[in-house]
């Protein structure tokens, strides 16, 4: 099959690579529908996490069950399945109490499974996805064609975007702020109103994402950025900071201008992959601002946000501002990389 | 009158120092029953925070109020006053949201008012407490001499501890660690056990704390520390973790051991001063582990607080081992040093 590779910082190629099969009881191979480039696929494809050796890469993705291990009960071949991007056992103490990014036999794509056996990353033709009755969840019936952006979605941003205001804490009323205008931060719009912030403000400078996060329920746009960006928060709050902030970059600057623009007593929803986001504990200490969130929980989420999709509430798939063959997926990256794309989604 | 100064690391004296007075028509001049060093007193007297000149010294009273500014309506001369260790006008949107230690008009003793005025430390006969009415509490009544330990621990310590259940989220039958057995930890554990908590772990290995620990409500004792201290609280909690974890010290070791203690999906409610206390944000990101608290907001907790010291519910007093003439003050911050007390009242 054709599945993604990244050789280098900015050599990413669609090369031939072994079908997957099945190897344990327990696993289905999924044949994928569509699949996306993530803005922390971007951190290899740049060089600022390190790329030692050719890696297959992408964990979002949405399919069709090929077929299933003979352990296998909740999904069958034929049925279309949201894919988390986290594989799950769904039944650990951790998956119990709804933190199934952390399961005790879970992992992620594009490396190993806990018997050492290779998971493919998502970018690609078909993938095996380890633990499927804890992992994949199938839509009622196959969906409309129009509806795949806003399903892709669920594997992760939109997941991601809600993690981020759970973890916020936001509550009906709330005047929340959200740090970055990815496709993330542009979910953790749409969470946050659809968790009942009245007042959401979303930090953008780009046209089209302030068009977006509009869309999604931002009340208020900011373009400034860190102490300028600040300030403007701290004037539309009346000098108090907002209920609920949302950080969904991971970078030093953008945790800073979070932390800063929290209320005391209220916290930083923090989703974006730290890179250098070393919190000022001392000024988190005297303004008593807390600091919650990390890898979205996305198959303790679905039961709650696809139905939401499924009966058109919510439209998420905006974020999809192209779609492009798999076959140019250097292109998706070159997009991404170069923020001419907010998100693009990627058909096999 | 005599108070308390700091010299020097480890250079502590009790001087002549200038009568306090009323200087703003919302101060208030309370005359100290009882004082105590705090562990935040140790910073400095230890020299890991600087000392750059002699300057007055002490946070923590309670005392008889001697006279009162011309605004002030809701303490009169002769009542028994709590202090919260910070002054607050008690009506900003932080006080009203129940952050009074974030006040937008309020500050610490030992310093300078927004007046440029200095207001007294706290270890001497008097002190000038500006905005009375938003800081004093009063007892409804002259308090027994037994109850002046247990009041005195709601200037800050038992509200410390109390903070930090709070901001672990401590819940009906939670397991919580509490990292930290000086009095501030001990309190932690009469606050989580209060808050319902159904086991608390406290981590400590002396004897005289333990058995405190033990009183105020710890089900488990774990003398172990750092990576061993960790592998224990996971022993105790089948490998999942602690529900709530309190952290009490401030250091990078105890911040480390606090949230590799917490199961995925807490909060680590952290309340001792951060010296050094960076946390590891990739591991806060992968295991979905937060981090809450700061400095405690006292004056929003006394309501909830002195009514259970004053019935005899609780007796955080018990922290005290320790009772030295406030000329001794020396001696006390020795005994605080060297660890052979757990806290020392000063009475003047």
């Amino acid at each position: 099959m054709d599945a993604t590779v990244l050789h280098a910082p900015g050599d990413i190629r669609l090369e031939q690579v072994p079908d997957p099969e099945i190897l344990r009881p327990t696993d289905a191979v999924v044949k994928v529908a569509a699949t996306c480039v993530c803005g922390s696929d971007l951190w290899p494809y740049r060089g600022v996490s390190k790329v030692t050796r050719p890696r297959r890469i992408g964990h979002e993705f949405i399919g069709v069950v090929e077929e299933v291990g003979a352990e296998v009960t909740s999904v069958r071949p034929g049925d279309f399945v949201i894919t988390p991007f986290l594989w799950s056992d769904n039944t650990c103490a951790h998956c119990a109490a709804g933190m199934q990014s952390v399961c005790a036999n879970g992992g992620g794509f594009g490396g190993k499974d806990r018997n050492g056996d290779f998971v493919d990353g998502c970018q690609g033709e078909f993938v095996r996805v380890p633990l499927a009755d804890g992992t994949l969840v199938a839509t009622p019936e196959q969906p409309d064609e129009a509806l795949l952006p806003s399903l892709l979605t669920l594997t992760d941003v939109l997941a991601t975007g809600w993690h981020a205001a759970v973890s916020a804490r936001v509550q009906p009323g709330s005047t929340v702020v959200v740090v970055g205008d990815g496709a993330v931060g542009l979910c953790g719009v749409l969470s946050a109103s659809l968790q009942g912030a009245e007042r959401v403000i979303a930090m953008s400078r780009h046209a089209d994402r302030q068009a977006v996060a509009t869309e999604f329920g931002a009340t208020d746009i900011v373009a400034e950025r860190g102490d300028e960006g600040v300030a403007r928060v701290m004037e539309l709050t009346d000098g108090v900071g907002a209920d609920a902030v949302l950080e969904c970059v991971g970078t030093k600057e953008s945790m800073d201008q979070a932390l800063a623009s929290a209320r005391p007593g209220s916290s930083v929803g923090f989703v974006g992959v730290p890179h250098g986001a070393e919190p000022p504990m001392g000024q988190m200490f005297s303004r008593n601002v807390g600091l919650a969130g990390g890898v979205a929980p996305v198959r303790g989420y679905l039961a709650d946000l696809l139905p939401r999709v499924l009966d058109g509430q919510i439209n998420p798939g905006r974020v999809f501002d192209s779609v492009l063959p798999l076959s140019q997926v250097a292109d998706a990256y070159r997009a991404m990389d170069e923020r001419t794309a907010i998100k693009v989604m990627l058909r096999p």
